[in-house]
């Protein structure tokens, strides 16, 4: 990433600039042999590189960037914010992934596709799927405090602190791991202590809220914070986020009912047949359309208040409800 | 834990007094409803609360003390030490615990008892064990980074930012999960890509420095850190440490061999009946044995060279050796 990289972008440019950022760090940063066992090396690689968005280390790099610029940030201090919250997008999308391939597992959502490739555990056996999101969760916290801090940025170290501190509470059991357990607790699918429930609306949200949007608001306020946001422009950024992770659930929920298994790389159609809640299923999919558009109009008005408006976020704001897979 | 504490101490007592510090810890850090959904609440607990040593905590704290001795520090100087090592001790005890929940699933070990209880997977369910362990591992970096730093430490911070990132190569893909990653190649149980194989000497010391010497090292290393060791003393921490871990998994080989059931609370004989490469299976049960008194022994004369000794820290390595389970 240079600076002249930071010159006014249309979205998608300044989209697939910052994940190129993201993935070149990715592959600088991911083990390797002869430090880690060859097959962990490759499964672990295979699992962050099956073609995924970016779409959360994106989110933490643009918020990153949008407080430089709230802050009158020149074009060299929004290099240097974007640069500051690398290693965190970094820790983001390996938690993201980690999540996936525990979810894919026989004992959990039982997937063999994933964006369009068999799944971790059915490509390199399940013992060492167990071991590929281990791995990447003790990797995402362990870069987030080894990566060098710039010599610019003196209060990266006490930063960085707060964001591993978000982070474990976004992931932790109070986060996306007890999302999942609830998820777990209502499909029914396992062990003698789940039995079969249901969710109302506001229980559903609270579950994805765990599950998907914890992860999300982690991003952007992770990003916030390596940038120096003040409490009140992290406290923005947190509301933001949490809008755009509710939108980001309803829409995968939508797009389940409609998909194919062509567009969406997975198994299409499987939440319904599982018998899971679905926000589709609960106020009917034209009601849950209008929810995500709110959702995501409430995002931007949150941030327009707080003079943290920016294209980029706004941009990924939409391309939340407009995605197609 | 309290200043009178510190009296000098047998090592028995000392140990128990530790061993109450971290226990007091882990009930008060670990989720509780209504934050994390009730049956991970209570699996996660039932993980830790199994009857456990607390080896690797007692070893943080008791190597914070030596640090603070060796520093000159007063009875104040140490219990602070102490003190500033625990959220360490605890995240190492979170770690620990998640590697054996993991370890038991059926696509690993597939073990049924632990401690002589049910292992997790066995009482919650495999997708509960799985998620458990994942909870447990993001806790152990959250709450390293969330625990308060005292006043009388300014420099807590960039030194809890070292802790996280030694607990994330000892924990990450190049430590443990690298070790189990190996582990799971050689016993050859699990996956198509897994071809049975076999190991020397130094193969299974590398193997075993990674599965179990990192978070052992870790957590001596960590203690020492938090109490402000120097660059010195932070390296004989960690030439201590590790020598105490390849004793420590030597004398878990021999006690697999010799133990029965009973005594163990885990299907003992079950190495050799899996077909694992063990140290007695190596060089024999003799020989074995005394690799893990010379291992100690070398373990205390670095301590003693870097004016670090320390009754404490010695019993430590030594009930490594003499120790029944």
């Amino acid at each position: 990433m240079s600076h002249a990289a930071l010159r006014p972008l249309a979205f998608t440019e300044y989209v697939a600039e910052r994940r190129a950022d993201v993935d070149a760090a990715l592959d600088r940063w991911l083990p390797a042999p002869p430090d880690c066992p060859a097959v962990l090396a490759e499964a672990m690689r295979y699992a962050v590189a099956s073609g995924g968005k970016r779409f959360r280390p994106v989110l933490a790099l643009a918020a990153a960037d949008a407080v430089a610029v709230a802050n009158g940030g020149d074009d060299e201090a929004r290099a240097a914010a974007i640069a500051l919250a690398l290693p965190l997008a970094c820790a983001v999308e390996l938690v993201h992934t980690q999540s996936l391939v525990h979810d894919d597992l026989p004992s959990m959502d039982d997937d063999v596709l994933r964006r369009g490739q068999p799944t971790v555990h059915v490509r390199y056996g399940e013992g060492v799927a167990i071991l590929v999101g281990d791995g990447l969760l003790a990797e995402a916290f362990g870069l987030l405090a080894r990566w060098p801090a710039t010599a610019e940025a003196p209060d990266a170290v006490p930063r960085k602190l707060r964001v591993i501190a978000e982070l474990g509470q976004a992931v932790g059991a109070a986060g996306m791991v007890g999302g999942q357990a609830i998820d777990l607790a209502v499909t029914g699918s396992c062990g003698p202590h789940r039995a079969g429930a249901s969710l109302d609306l506001a229980a559903l949200s609270d579950m994805h809220a765990r599950k998907t949007g914890g992860l999300i608001r982690a991003a952007a306020v992770g990003g916030a914070i390596m940038a120096g946001a003040s409490a009140e422009q992290v406290a923005a950024m947190s509301a933001f986020a949490a809008r755009v992770g509710l939108a980001f659930q309803i829409v995968d929920d939508v797009l389940d009912v409609e998909g194919c298994a062509a567009t969406l790389g997975k198994t299409a159609g499987k939440d319904a047949g599982a018998g899971k809640v679905t926000f589709p299923g609960l106020v009917g999919r034209d009601q849950a359309r209008l929810m995500a558009i709110e959702a995501v109009a409430d995002a931007e008005a949150v941030l327009a208040g707080a003079g943290l408006s920016s294209p980029y976020l706004t941009g990924l704001a939409r391309s939340v409800v407009h995605r197609r897979d």
